[in-house]
């Protein structure tokens, strides 16, 4: 990822100078202060449709080129939104289709973002006309380096889901092109049961809650098409942006675990991977659940493309929506932007430049302040991360992460456990994947994460939790992978269904019964009142709801459970097969479980850690490899860490280091291996 | 209750061949394996009206002939349902008035199930056609022996409630036959109150959250109607059933503690009781309350008609519709279903035969289970049991459980008191009955479940908790149930209203001032930060939060309270009444007081329990009472209990028992009295 | 607050003998008990549209009459209603549009009360014409004394608020006649945020869940037009009374904070302040938290006009419409009805007279119950009370209470700063100024109750927590208060936005910056899992999640954070600015820390309290003024409690008491000061 015009690490953030235009002179104390904070990069006119289109067809974009040329004459650059975030007032009063339906039926009354019915012709006529023009006046600017489709597509609760007319009939085309014949959908669906076999194609309604629910192969197809809606959508609007832009790279701004979107469907739409992140720092009594579902989703973003991203949204200081929005702590502003870097985010870019003075997010940080003054703690630490950007850039730029594991996290796989009934409700995919990223985290280890499409063979280790449906091509995809000598770790409720969600008949897929050397019995779901552990090495381990009963046939086990019906039954099992070794794990443990048990397994498949010894609570390494490959040392600790150096480092700024390494509080230091 | 084609225990459940039709080797396998699991019924066609009628007018039968006739041929006999349950999707597409409309007026989408409106002419005739189709094709086939009138009816969140025009226009009928006028309306509703005096029949509308939810005597005809209209619906079906298979019984199958159907007005109108159990086992630290909840509900099905009874759908294994799904431990699977004949069923079936591959119950436990093979532990479990029912089915049929105690379940009751504004929100009517219930379960003591219509004069002991409501004749019925030496039993917060909800005027009715002997002062209601006790016996025991206060005329204090401003007045009484005695307790109080209090009544009054001595904590004796009498001692302790014989059994299989009786965890013995 | 006609202490309450008319006995008995309960005034006519305009254009006045005369006759006196507060059937049936719209855009079904559209003009000229009528009959009779304007207007969970086209269309109206162009309305509300700027008039809708919430402005315009247009509602029902019945005054009954309505701006309205009291009495361990908020809205009614206000409605024993309806205990009734007395009320008065035999409040406390009869605790309790106003009543009525301190409690703060989003969700203003209120309480201080347009010059000290909003003049009149020797306390997230929710820009208003000599620089929020404390003179007090963070220019620290990074930051600090000082308090402390802060405080500025030694914990006394002055000590103790008295006191009884003073639990005794 290498946006041509400006090949450094951006600092940068949204800022909507639209809402200032009455007030030149805060526009012109922006770029003092933007260039005091060593911003070089903007992104603008996200939500800016109703000032460059005020009237239907009446368009104003002078404006926008001014402020784009004057930014660019001061050194910051431009990444240019198309503003379908958000829909001016003339375009719901004339076109109401336009606003999204719900489950309950119900249309949308004017309001809100992100809320715009991605089937309607009349909303992409319109805003195609508007980014067309965009892109004729500005999208060959030197100061632009990217677009920025629309805005937090699916976001702010709508789920990406319009019910509406045109969304209904698109919908029944889609499952038409699909399944060619209602018997082959019935089938599909499994909807002969309570008699909810269709007959017409015309019978067809998206799932709601006073009508259809429980047909989950209709919801699936729906979470489906929405996201391929979605998906056309956008890419219809990068196709009219880049008709007048050649070369400008394209991204969308992808948000924390959104589940509505498969993002690795839209990695394939875009040029650019880049999101948002917001963690809930200081949440808690350690910052571990924050550090790891962060570093999890830079990874994640990493991973979509094999290649750096953009991290396009943080906060200089609070949030404003949160039930609490805690300040971050003196270092953690650093240590959480490095730590995007750390995992190969390219920049670090705020919401937002300038805190506006009304509505829903006037109090959200931004770098300027109402105070309007660069005397703030935030404004403070904002700079000092620019200067070290600036000082760094050259030597990240050429380098990325490189993972000899993967962690399978599957979107389709995400609907789909999380919809079935059975056998506790709710079921938390991520959480349960987080589980198994923690441990990797711990020991510095580089993950990537992938889904079930993705080639498994650069892998040493390839992990898939809670793998409930089995995607066509994925069984066979691991037991080649096993076979040429690849480990491969499952857990229970893995294998139960394919892609229409129906059940495996006559015993699961083949990979479990042969790679795995196993059958399944049952599977045990019970309360906390009903304690059980699991041995495993010299400990025990508390065991969660899930507990599967399994008898092993060529498998070996590892650790058996300690109580119950099912007490010395196995718990971990190991099979060899080929060249490899296929683990699976009946239960949802407790983290330390999962700690030893990868722990082990990194040690036995000889698999490199970031750092050659075991690193102190709370701190981790990631490493960017290029000619020159980067530690960076992150320390989530609120108090000061000593690590002592096996080899000599170099610093950024071309000091040696040896001996003892000293991290303050929310620290972060690169180091430069030799 | 003798089913005459097949005078035997039922073993089986629900089968869905309709779904299979496509795969004619899984009909085979089902054959072999229920075979395997002497299985000697199913339930058929109850979700199968779109594979019946696949098109509005177009029949197709000739499968399900060709089923029944198969299963008959393999000794499997055949309860076949009418498919009212599920409407097919051409119904509601062309007729959509047979879908329910909400409470908030909104009509359903297509989906779901137990969602038709009973009301629609539309609904009713086409089921009906169908109906008497199939009654002509099979109402007379030697192996069919029961018909099972549609499905749950009322279940799945419809509370059997719909509110379209059609309803809204039937209910005004119904209120004007039932008060011929407004005025007599307007009066037992009380709504003079807020100006809510009707002046035009047409503005009675059914109870809304957006409209009138403060007239409780409307709220209480509103459920009535319901009730009947689905009365009068079932009614309809089982008429058109029975024009062709004149002698072929009919049931429905009821639910647990389902509060929004009138059972015993139900019970009117079948042959055969019916019910489906899926009791929370091993959710909480003991079985206790799964255990006494279950065997209630078992004797409430009993008392209906005072006959045996149907467990017309149980799990095998596990649901998995419920938040946490556990699988039964070993042994529960024949305690549970045994507990269901202790009590007086004649069957143990399941839902279902063979588990579906797709949709909302595809991992609820079956049978046949998707691995499609007789080598799992529930199938192992199903088959054990249905050993047993054979071996006991000539001497159980014969006999049937009879009740000295009587306890008072009145749905009119359970409608009005949780419905009326005070002194506590919610209140819970089951919940107060299960206090009192347990003790005689705890016992070993059987009693009969019934409502304040039923005849009182059979019984030694009537307890009546938290009468609220008084029906009409209710309290002159108890006067001479008590003057001729019954004793009853009653509580707090008991005669306070007529049948419309209109307080009683000028003290409460006859019943409680003279029949037991005080006045009530007020009602206190309370928080648990203000701890209470009441001095009964030797001991002390806790308030909950209703207090009722009180004075005695002429009865005799029992207990008192032990603090706050009613400290020393009474808190139980009994008031000598003719031949018999009345009792009042005037406070919630913990279980060990009710324990205390009911061991007491029963050692006084002489009432026999099933075991003549102390039970061990977790177990309960029933008896099924004929030329011989059956005792069923159910151990629901995950431990070994042991027990001395005061006396010589027999076993089922002939043998001689006596000294000491060992029962396994989770085990059910059956000895025979000589 | 005088009422002409009968210038003692109220004592009675709500009447409803439209519900019994077909009861003549019923009737009679009402009068002979009430009589025995000494009451003296009735309120008539709340709900009885429909028996008073049976059909449109019918009006049936003569049963008013002849029960007005009838107890006039027997010395009970008629505050007489307005019977809005509930629609008849025939008005809802041919006039839809009278019907509240709700926020989903739902139009109400009958039913209910208080839920009127109140901009419907078929709505005012209905009730206007039976307004005139009822005026007209009876507004000049000697027996009434008092307009009751409907009744507890905006409550029932309607908020007062209907979203229906008329009121649409009023309130873009209202906004044309605010702003006057689109431009100013854009600019006020901010609106180009999300590119929601408004093009036309028509655009504008009231806040919608599935719409917009997201502009604060709009909020809080909605409310303000909701509550002028309920104003305007009832000020046209006050102009058609009062046109024949000139001299008589009018009131509405309030409720306890009541947010939706502004009662400051209702107080211009009426000639009485009238409110309805049902505290949570015994409901914790201690009765502080019911005492103080009850004291509190005691003082806001008096304060509203400075003048004494009528406890138009409180339960003689119980309600029944919370979810515990806990009876008072032995002295409550006397201690909270004297309470009211305490702080300015001129009444105490029921709802009800008489229980209702069916419908929503059949079960609310009343004088008199189902039982019909004297012979009862609460009826004997109202009856000595009543006995005790007739004996005070002379002394009291010539007195009022009088206060050197002020608190401000603002609506317009309380809409804006709860709508706001950060730094907290949900943020509690009334819960904020009540930890201000409680000290001064404790020490028996008499506080009045403002808003931000009130007059500061008459007092001492002005206490203005959380004051988010900075109304337009508030800060320069808390400027020349300070100037002129006032003191003036304020805290945290005060002075953020001006009135349309925009925030100040370049620092805050000068208020903060120079008359309280410190500059803020950010504000935390953080859980409880960071505690932290402050130091304050020998102690630490804990800290709750809201944490300014400031530093000072002039002020002086008074006390310090201790822990975080802000630790030995400033947490409260206090600034000489004119003659007068400036408190700034930058955390959520617990009470301890107000109750020593206000204890000091007071000490310092001499302000009088109304007991001269310290009060035992849950005491409090309170004053009321004029040539003699009473002191209401109040004892919410569940305990005795005994008091030396520094000097002699005289009893209402004319008695003279000195030494030791006993109070038992839940007592109140009166002393006049010699």
């Amino acid at each position: 990822m290498v946006l041509e015009k400006f090949p450094h690490l951006l600092h940068g953030g949204d800022y909507n100078p639209d809402q200032w235009l009455k007030y030149p002179d805060i526009l012109e104390k922006d770029i003092e202060l933007m260039k005091k904070a060593k911003i070089n990069c903007v992104s603008l006119a996200i939500f800016a449709w109703a000032t460059l289109e005020p009237e239907e067809g009446v368009y104003r974009l002078e404006w926008l080129k001014k402020i784009v040329d004057r930014l660019y004459q001061e050194g910051i650059y431009t990444v240019l939104a198309t503003p379908s975030g958000a829909m001016p007032r003339w375009l719901t009063e004339k076109y109401p289709e336009v606003m999204m339906v719900s489950a309950e039926r119900v249309r949308n009354l004017p309001g809100g973002r992100h809320n715009f019915c991605p089937t309607s012709p009349v909303m992409r006529q319109k805003i195609q006309a508007l980014d067309a023009l965009i892109a004729q006046e500005l999208g060959n600017h030197p100061g632009v380096i990217l677009w920025h489709i629309s805005n937090e597509l699916g976001g702010n609760g709508t789920h990406g889901e319009c019910h509406c007319p045109l969304c209904q009939q698109a919908f029944r085309e889609w499952l038409k092109a699909k399944y060619k014949t209602l018997d082959a959908l019935n089938h599909a669906w499994w909807a002969d049961f309570w008699s909810h076999t269709y007959t017409s194609w015309e019978q067809i309604e998206s799932p709601a809650p006073h009508g259809e629910m429980g047909i989950h192969g209709l919801n699936l197809d729906w979470k489906r098409f929405c996201n391929e809606q979605m998906m056309d959508f956008t890419k219809e609007e990068i196709k009219t942006v880049k008709q007048y832009s050649n070369d400008l790279p394209a991204t969308v701004n992808m948000m924390t675990f959104f589940k509505d979107l498969d993002y690795f469907k839209f990695a394939g739409l875009v040029d650019v991977i880049s999101w948002d992140s917001y963690p809930n720092w200081h949440a808690e009594e350690t910052e571990l659940k924050a550090a790891t579902e962060t570093a999890f989703m830079h990874d994640l973003m990493r991973s979509l493309k094999k290649a750096p991203f953009l991290l396009m949204e943080s906060t200089p200081s609070i949030t404003n929506w949160k039930p609490v929005n805690t300040q971050k702590r003196p270092g953690m502003h650093k240590l959480a932007s490095l730590q995007a870097v750390a995992h190969g985010s390219n920049s670090v870019q705020y919401f937002q430049i300038r805190k506006g003075r009304g509505s829903f997010e006037k109090f959200h940080g931004a770098v300027i302040s109402h105070q309007n003054t660069e005397n703030m703690r935030s404004f403070r630490e904002v700079t000092e991360l620019g200067a070290c950007l600036e000082q760094i850039s050259d030597r990240v730029y050429p380098t990325l992460n490189k993972a000899d594991v993967a962690i399978v996290f599957d979107w389709e796989n995400w609907w789909a456990v999380e919809d079935a009934k059975g056998p506790i409700v709710p079921l938390d995919y991520a959480g349960t994947v987080m589980m198994h990223y923690r441990p990797f985290w711990k020991m510095g280890v580089t993950t990537d994460i992938i889904d079930m499409d993705c080639d498994l063979s650069e892998y040493k280790i390839v992990v898939a939790p809670m793998t409930y449906m089995m995607k066509a091509g994925f069984a066979e995809q691991v037991r080649r992978f096993v076979e040429k000598g690849g480990v491969f770790v499952t857990t229970y409720w893995s294998g139960m269904v394919d892609e229409t969600d129906l059940c495996f008949m006559g015993g699961f897929p083949g990979l479990i019964t042969d790679v795995m050397g196993l059958e399944e019995e049952e599977i045990d779901a019970i309360g906390p009142h009903r304690k059980n552990t699991v041995s495993y090495g010299e400990n025990s381990y508390s065991v969660g709801a899930l507990r599967d009963v399994i008898h092993t046939t060529t498998a070996k086990t590892l650790a058996e459970y300690e109580a119950d019906y099912y007490k010395g039954s196995p718990a971990v099992t190991v099979n060899a097969f080929g060249k490899g070794k296929a683990y699976y794990i009946c239960s949802e443990n407790e983290d330390a479980f999962f700690d030893a048990f990868y722990r082990d397994l990194v040690k036995e498949e000889a698999v490199a850690a970031n750092w050659p010894d075991e690193l102190p609570e709370g701190v981790t390494v990631s490493k960017r490899v290029g000619k020159e490959s980067l530690l960076f040392i992150q320390n989530f600790n609120e108090a000061e860490i000593s690590m002592d150096l096996a080899k000599e480092y170099r610093t950024v700024a071309g000091e040696t280091v040896s001996g003892t390494l000293f991290l303050k509080p929310f620290d972060c230091v690169i180091l430069i291996e030799k």
